[in-house]
């Protein structure tokens, strides 16, 4: 009888990542997750990985993470139970969760901008408990999960979770990137390299990569890019503006750091016709020279993520026109969760780019 | 003998509006037009009218007019002699003149993007002479004139120069304005009034008027705007937000003024999936809240005319789709332009939107 | 105790157009509508409206509509009922109801093709009891109905379920009209006049009406048309032809019959470049002559209504862009709805375009 | 002095082959290109090839060839002369010229539809003389040339004349290929495997090739088909179903070939929401069944090449992500012509995709 006792206990709770404050964390125990709308799922994790907004929540930078909050919104893992209200999903299937929840029914969902959706948006592992554990809930399952096959190399599918739409859908996509086109990307981390990754379903004539990283140019040569630019010197505008066709600069500028330098960079870089895609998370403003833009007929475009392309990520990366594990430099166990963030928070020294959690 | 020598003379001089250095302009005796070459043509204009670009240059502001220069980039005529290589014009048909000089031949012209022709672009009345006279020169006829009726009425017509075009290219089209949405423009001057007349076009739900003058709020009115909001308290975007679904703000905003105040009323205003679709010439850098829009979705447009709208809206107006004459508020001889300078100088106080100028 | 089963009864009964065969329809009474999923409403119909399609059911041309069928696909009313899983609508609300369900959930919901919906599409009063009744049934409630305001003009709104939204999809989005442009629309019926009426939402310079009675052509004057062809004389063509620049064609034509001729018509006077937007619903193949088309740069669409422009279409309704209820000629009570039947079937001789039941 | 009139003859004609009716053609001397309006420029041919339609015209089926016109549409060369109004080009330049020649000026040029100039569109080699000769007049040079670097291998280039353009712009952007998508293309010929090369610029998926020539089909999975099928015994349809998701059809069906049959395959294998893009020269009508598609929102398109996408291909091609040359598998001495054109019109068995032709 005291072993029935425990065996429930054990039943109903599981390890997490948990944040406590600021610079916090731990792998403990919680409640399992459960069922509390007819429409959610529970996924038992199998795969996860850390994002770098993970970073800033431990940084304390995102004041909406409370005290108490399993993070993490990226993940793989077998569907445990669904609600009454789910349909498209049962206990068994393999699944890959967007970082993105969607009802499926608001007007931002109905325009494909789930970002904004209203009773979702991203809120795993931000406003609700995410996948750095066991188990997750993953509410509006049937509009937040996607299938993937039983064998699916999940070092590979966890990457569409998050990164490779976030690069694609704010950098590519937005960036209507064509074939022949001369493009320029700031800043070659894991975001940025996603973004010289999926630029590639497009045939552009040049990939600039810049970054003050050598390593990380390194990288992305092997990753596609035709030329690099070592921005450490401050002059990385004159560096590509010299690579760039009569001096006039990129077709395409993405910006994928997230500060006020890298934001100027793609200014000053841009050829008048062109389009700058910011995916980078920014904390201040910029300043946007408007004197030296107004007339050059050009846009520029911000996104939160929609993952609107999972379903043709899975497509490209199934076909193997995209080779999405290779974002993935470091495997550790998620019970070695605490391990894998210090590695990821050195990602320069450890020439990490994506750690990957397996259950 | 006598009088045969200043017959000559008179032939080959003409009145033109001269600048002379900011603030200083005169209507006096310029070498007439002449072809130079094979694919010139000389036109007899026969309205022309003020843009509020003129303004600047009498200001000083655009260092690159020289003493001597002929002002004027807008204009009606009718076509006095063409060069060897003009083949779509011949002496005394009627044209429009396009603000933007367009060779057809390079990379941007092949583009559409026929305000960075590589030889062209906006060089009428700035770089070159311009229109503001009895005769001018314009290069590349046959891409940079347009075909108008015999019996034209010229005080609608000469509004597709430059003031329609710039509207519905760097404000409506930019801003892709769709039917039902909620459009705010701000700037209630000729341009802003040029964008409102246009992106009905488009049959937005609502069309919110932001400026500081009550007189062009009225006038805005009359135009179409179905809102008006008077900026003067410096609460424009309350007032905006308050009149959009759920204070969410507007799905275009359209910023006809180029000051950094009323571009940041713009960031304000701008709802989640929106865009800020700049018409406004800038003359210092503004400051973009990438904090608060990274992840709004949104896109900002910047754009120099380039009149490729020009048969498009030629079209509009002959079926009467869009009474283009109602910006036109005084008209004048075109003797009389320094007087007219005048009144468009103060137009608030003249309630002047165009001055019109005939010949 | 009689009075309190009698009562009871009622309340689960109600009254319903029904299908008895090719023929044969009824007003008789039928369980009342109730809810079988968690995601079903269930609507007391207020106004309701026939459809074209519902006279080809009465002919028998769809086999796939089973005898003691309610028909209907076009509705206003008010929520009676909803299943557990629906979050967006309440009782009382007033709704309007799509022509086309759509779950919101799968690949084709996501891609915004409600119309092949995996769960839905065009089943109402076809494949499930329709809205010619007292109650209806609509599954995926939360994705398949709208709000409108209590106080509608429900003659206007209720022609937002199907007539318009096809109109506008299928014609008008799919031919992408521009400002400017010359349009023809091939058949005045109710469906080309909400072509004809939408169709001004983008500003066309020239509107063509064509068909052969010649009081639709009047009314389509009165609609907005700018120009009327009556076809009795086999010379639609032609006459079409004469009234385009150069003799070149449309730009758009938009086919609203759904018969072979009138699909020829189109061929015939697309310009180059020009786009066939088909509406029709076709029961026969067509010729298609690809050896006069096939360098003609143009494009032929096909659609079936996906209901998803209802949100922007109640927009343009609300801000006054849009008089929707022109096209209802004549209201019977929903009880008279068989001799509505009649009117409707007799369109040309009774002068009728949409006949509206008002519970 | 005999010699030296005998020298100025020579270089007064030119060696070219001559359309003497149908199956009637010579390599025999006529008057050397020579400049006839200012916009001319004469270019000395380095490199041609030979087209399908040089075939057809060789046939008699395009009547409006007439007794004594040079053939050929597609060549490399160097500029030798050109008229005053030639800017863009001077003697010495290496260029390619485009199979469609544009005024740059009139209406459809300024649409960026070529293939309808006013005055040119394709008329190279068909109402004008052609290419495949020492020396060729390009009218309206500036907009009909190309400028290529001067140690271009012109093997590789001389597809950017025509079948490169046509494969991309008929069949691929008017296809609109995304990430992702299956797409079919029913033929396998020299325009099917251009289509197939450009195809691959937007990384779908699948590319499912359809031939009844073996011996292609295997040519078009080394250049990237991922999967062939023989349509000899009638059965494509099912086949194609086959192998797509559900047996709905593939995402876009591309026509290469120009025969009813070859249209109907793709009338039968595309999903809802697909596109027909069509690429054959078709001389007969087909039957369009409109009964099936009507409610199926798909697309299909016409084009002729309009070679709009030439400055686009130049530089997918110097980046190396087109391997253009591979469409050539035979080459020939320009003076051997008469032998290139047998052995292209023995294709299949001479297992020959383009012919190409070197001074």
């Amino acid at each position: 009888m005291t072993t029935a006792i425990k065996e429930e206990t054990k039943i109903n709770t599981m390890k997490a990542l948990v944040y406590h404050g600021a610079g916090n964390k731990a792998w403990e125990d919680k409640p399992k997750a459960s069922i509390q709308k007819s429409t959610d799922a529970v996924i038992r994790i199998t795969t996860s990985t850390i994002c770098g907004t993970d970073l800033h929540i431990m940084k304390g930078d995102l004041p909406l993470v409370t005290d108490g909050r399993i993070l993490g919104h990226e993940g793989i893992g077998i569907v445990e139970e669904v609600g009454t209200g789910v349909t498209g999903f049962k206990k068994g299937d393999k699944v890959l969760i967007s970082c993105v929840t969607s009802c499926g029914k608001c007007d931002n969902c109905k325009k494909a901008m789930y970002s904004h959706c209203r009773d979702g948006g991203w809120i795993l592992g931000y406003l609700i408990d995410g996948t750095q554990a066991q188990y997750v809930r993953i509410p509006h399952a049937d509009n937040s999960l996607y299938h993937i096959p039983a064998d699916a190399d999940e070092n590979a599918f966890v990457m569409l979770s998050d990164i490779f739409p976030t690069g694609f859908e704010c950098g590519v996509l937005n960036g209507q990137i064509k074939p022949g086109d001369t493009v320029a990307i700031v800043g070659s981390g894991p975001i940025g390299l996603a973004a010289l990754l999926t630029a590639q379903f497009y045939s552009p004539a040049e990939i600039i990569m810049i970054d003050m990283d050598e390593n990380r140019l390194q990288v992305a040569k092997t990753f596609g890019a035709t030329k690099t630019v070592n921005s450490t010197d401050g002059k990385a505008v004159e560096a590509v503006l010299a690579l760039t066709n009569r001096g006039e600069g990129v077709d395409v500028a993405i910006e994928a750091v997230g500060v006020p330098s890298s934001f100027l960079t793609c200014q000053g870089i841009i050829a008048p016709g062109g389009r700058i895609a910011n995916i980078g998370v920014h904390g201040k403003s910029v300043e946007l020279h408007m004197e030296k833009l107004w007339d050059r007929n050009i846009a520029i475009t911000t996104r939160l993520v929609d993952t609107v392309t999972i379903p043709m990520l899975l497509k490209v990366v199934q076909s193997g026109k995209l080779d999405a594990k290779k974002l993935g430099t470091h495997v550790f166990r998620l019970t070695d969760v605490v391990k894998a963030y210090e590695t990821f928070g050195n990602a320069a020294k450890e020439k990490a780019l994506k750690v990957i959690l397996r259950a």
